[in-house]
């Protein structure tokens, strides 16, 4: 909500996935739809002109309204649909013969899901790559910057600090890497009420096809209304990019503390009652977020045990909780990527803290430096 | 949102949790901390007056733009208070000074969570009890009608549906018991920035003790803001209410199954597309609600770890947390009250299916109706 | 296993929860199940007699192929039945008659499952009241040893570390104490294969009673086959317990870290590469040991939703979960006290660090001091 | 453990994941690390001969031994090396100094853990594959066989078996290819006690890629101590795996029930004291086994936090956790094997459950026959 969205950074996507969002996308599977139909010969192309302009009267119903509307039938297509004939039949009588053509209400859902998806994690990839860009600039910047390497919490041996924030930018690319090749794989849905094209046929996979090329989705091959390895996928792509994230808020909100203060936020929030206090907000804000994300995960895994072809409650647990975790994480994303944009690296400081435990320590960094340059070059790949 | 709270049955909380109601929860607080202060002394009363009408003109503010606000602090509290504390300078000179007295963002955070869980709790004990009462009805109703018990999926011998539904209402009875004894025992929140009451000192507990009383919250004893065992409690009592409501709604949803159709619901859900179909709505989403639930309380139970006096993350993920698994629990439980009242029962049919395995079973229902009486034995003491 | 169980502190409950104890349990079910038959002259008492006999002639059977033969049916009752009653009319021809009287496969597998539970439950509540002693000394030791509240890592104004040990302590009480009021409440399972208690018919209820009061646990009330509210429960209280015990772990790793150095384990780690470190290990692995229960708590939390009178899945999934999560929160438990108990405190250095940010603090510590007695006064109640 | 690993399909990973397998891998890699520092010249080659017999030396060690040894240090590989070195010294004196070399515990335990994950991932992958071949043989069968499509448990319209068997098939197909290409990413872990290679500078990058190759493993680019992306995506697939397994077998519980009987295990368990039931075990188990993957790959998605150089504490949760989690996933995949190889399918009761509905539904399959085309297609690229 309001309230909290610009806090953990899910105001990046949240006007992608709202009510709005979703009504939209629902009418433009239902346009695709009827358009494609149209293409192939199923419906009269004057209809599907019709219904086009019935799309456009139906684009401002009142959510709530259409909510209330989606308890009998159990999803907001079929309210939806039945709205959109109306208005077909009202602009162009007849036309409300080219509505949801072939389709049942998941096709229609899981298409819909599938273009929020694509639009929210197209976000998610980008500000993942612009912490990972600020994390690179770090490496870059910091190269040979001696600092503490720390394991358990106790110092070890020397490394750099452009080593650790290689690391950042190392474990951010690979996330984004496997979460773009998710989205791109994710297609469209059209299978009818049985899964079997039967109200298309002998035009559905050409139908199916052409709804794919129309909405920019891969094709489907098969109808997936009860097989959920790709949205198993997305939950997994999301779930990694958020622990990508929350490694080095962790470590932010760490060199930050009083006693190490070896990095300091751009933008460091500040206590109205303690003024002397700097607290690294969007890193913590960050991990917040991400610790949301592993939950929703193991829910969408969950619920992949769906039933015969319409599961009765895991496909209907996946709505919301998709949108949730893709908030989640853009929010991590997102806020990582205002910690570490501009984070002021504390050179000296780190000096000093390796000359707490000095002596007792070897002073080479190894390949640290070397690292920083591993990393850099993989990116240029 | 409003386009899925419906079908999801979390509009019965969704005003309890909403932008507005947070920030009244946050000004009650605000308010009550003042009016205390007073009583003990440590604000002038006068002032405290002022706040209350600074509350009030405050009382409005755009939830976009105080969440805008409350990226640099990290809480929407400290935003809230320089409003309050502007207005109240504004209102009555001097007032200002009686604002937030000797307290710190997570107690006044803490503390309006609390208020809307236990509000939002109750009402979800309310559906509990209706459910359990639906079902306890179902219990009397079909205390002796004989039906196949199953035992993975295989009829094994029989039972009494009355039986059914007596264990039904025994689990949700259970739950709302302990959700109930959770809500009761949340405490209210007050220690200051450092969790020891300084600023309030030697006033401290009294202030947190009169501040619960007119709060109507139970007493804290001691500040809690990294103990988080009472979190951890709630999330538990509300995973276990969720999986009460799951229990009776898989039951629903198999037993609707076009070749066992031994219940149906009172309000079933048509397809536009299939008019045969009797789908069961109520049970189908009560079980989408309840799934999201354990993921829920695994990130609550997670977030347990609080480092030091303020966790750096932890404490910031449970507050939309705890609300997204309030509205999970209440959509479980209003829409198994709604699947089980009045939800029809073919004795006929349930006759039927046990003739099908006949002769392979004995026909004893053994004590299953006396069960149905204990249960509801215990249900009036 | 034996490689990791001393590390994470499994071995506390592992002896309890293995194939010789999980074997044992079975047949002291068995053995319970025939007395109280032969009690209530539902079996021959002499026929009794004899599976007293055949249970210990097959208590050592080999879990391995007790396991192998479990397959065919779906749990290791069904062939321990068969042996149990070969052996029986082995040893006393007609004994085998008085195996098994009334009861189904789950009545023996659950009935175990709380036998295990309450005595690996039992050694958990121990530990963590072992642990909160220990905190209550330090509390008291350092009831006035002033040292830095941190929040969000930064030093915010001072406390004493008798308050940090006070809350460590509450937090564990709390969670040992709904800890044992779950572990009272498990009850027997008898229901029968339908769960009428058919077999028993009509000295069901009073079967039940007495097999509770031979294995000293709770009367059932009515079956709980698939009504798994006290499973839910037990997970809670669990979770919970984890959580209370990671909140001081992590504290403890945190305040031993190089920079900050208020505390040291009593028994620090070395690295054989390092010997200037000091690792908190007994904290690092209490906190690996909690950090595993929130997933397994949502486990059987989804697991709670066991349809018809058997779920086929659900229920199989709790037995080696309830095992794991007994043994995470074993290991959290005992690990913590190792932990707690005789941890360094270095006021000197906490005194230290209070003076980086000096002039920018307060000074007075509050009511932290009168924490501690409330907490122990709480604690003597 | 041995008394329910057969049940639920975890034996056939077991003896993979045991204390001697755990023990072996390590050795291995540290037998492995003495021969790369001898080709590259850090060690010498006679010394590492000598390590080479000190391995064999040490191969027996006693699991329960090394595991209370682990303690203080905080894992196995402390104790082993000390172990290694004794040994070492005195079989060949001087040897000593070709042990570990350049390594820190991790180093070992990742690469032995990536081993492990190697050799029982493979099997999952093989037994993912014996159930996508039993699907598509199933397909192939009845590619005609009509039978009624369910939606949330109600007749929609007809399909064919053999589209709902390609259906299982592809999605179990897709996990098998993520899972291969997961596998086949797992790197070496090579870094040393900072993650900077310091101790074979400046050899480190030639070490690490020696001892990949040696291993077989891929080459690790940089060390990845804390930056557990890979350990994420891991999690991520083996959970997309348990779901792919956990639909086929919900579908297969579902059909087998009485009141539906369309299909029947080959080998279905049988009840002792109902011999009328046929209880579709393997399916229930596998399905058991698949409920348990979600909260473990939550744990591991929670624990990819990790702070520093070496995380006090998330990195010890991965351990056994994803053994766990591979056990899980290794027993839905071998028992899903089991329940799919020989499914009986009953054609004319399918076509009697349509009946049910007739005059209600449209006949025609659409393109459910064409669909187990393009499977099967996709199968043969």
């Amino acid at each position: 909500m309001q309230l909290f969205d610009p806090l953990f950074g899910a105001d990046r996507v949240a006007g992608l996935l709202d009510e709005p969002a979703w009504i939209a996308a629902l009418l433009e599977v239902e346009l695709a739809l009827s358009a494609v139909a149209a293409e192939v010969g199923t419906v009269d192309e004057t209809d599907a002109d019709g219904v086009e302009r019935a799309v456009a009267a139906v684009a401002g119903v009142d959510p709530a309204e259409l909510g209330a509307e989606s308890v009998e039938g159990g999803n907001p297509v079929i309210p939806l649909v039945k709205r959109l004939k109306a208005a077909a039949a009202r602009i162009q009588p007849g036309a409300e013969r080219a509505v949801h053509p072939g389709a049942t209400s998941q096709d229609v859902m899981d298409t819909a899901l599938v273009l929020l998806v694509r639009r929210a994690g197209s976000r998610i990839v980008d500000d993942l790559g612009g912490a990972a860009d600020a994390a690179a600039a770090l490496a870059v910047a910091h190269r040979d910057t001696p600092t503490a390497a720390r394991t358990l919490g106790q110092q070890a041996l020397p490394t750099t600090f452009g080593a650790v924030a290689a690391s950042w930018c190392a474990g951010l690319d690979r996330a984004a890497a496997r979460l773009t090749d998710v989205l791109d794989a994710l297609p469209v849905q059209y299978g009818g009420a049985a899964g079997t094209l039967a109200a298309a046929h002998p035009h559905g996979p050409a139908v199916a096809d052409a709804l794919a090329a129309r909405l920019g989705l891969a094709s489907q091959d098969v109808p997936w209304h009860t097989e959920r390895t790709r949205i198993g996928e997305l939950a997994g792509a999301l779930g990694v990019a958020a622990g990508a994230c929350a490694k080095p808020a962790a470590d932010v909100v760490l060199l930050s503390a009083t006693e190490v203060g070896e990095v300091s936020e751009a933008a460091p929030g500040d206590s109205s009652s303690m003024p002397h206090k700097r607290n690294p907000i969007a890193a913590v804000t960050a991990r917040a977020s991400a610790r949301r994300a592993p939950g929703l995960v193991a829910t969408l895994l969950s619920s992949m045990e769906q039933e015969h072809q319409r599961a009765a409650g895991a496909w209907h647990a996946e709505w919301e909780t998709v949108s949730d975790l893709l908030r989640a994480t853009s929010g991590a994303a997102s806020r990582l990527r205002a910690c570490l944009t501009g984070l002021r690296v504390h050179a000296e400081r780190m000096a000093h803290n390796l000359s707490l435990a000095a002596g007792e320590q070897g002073s080479g960094t190894g390949h640290a430096s070397d690292l920083v340059d591993r990393v850099l070059a993989t990116r240029r790949r």
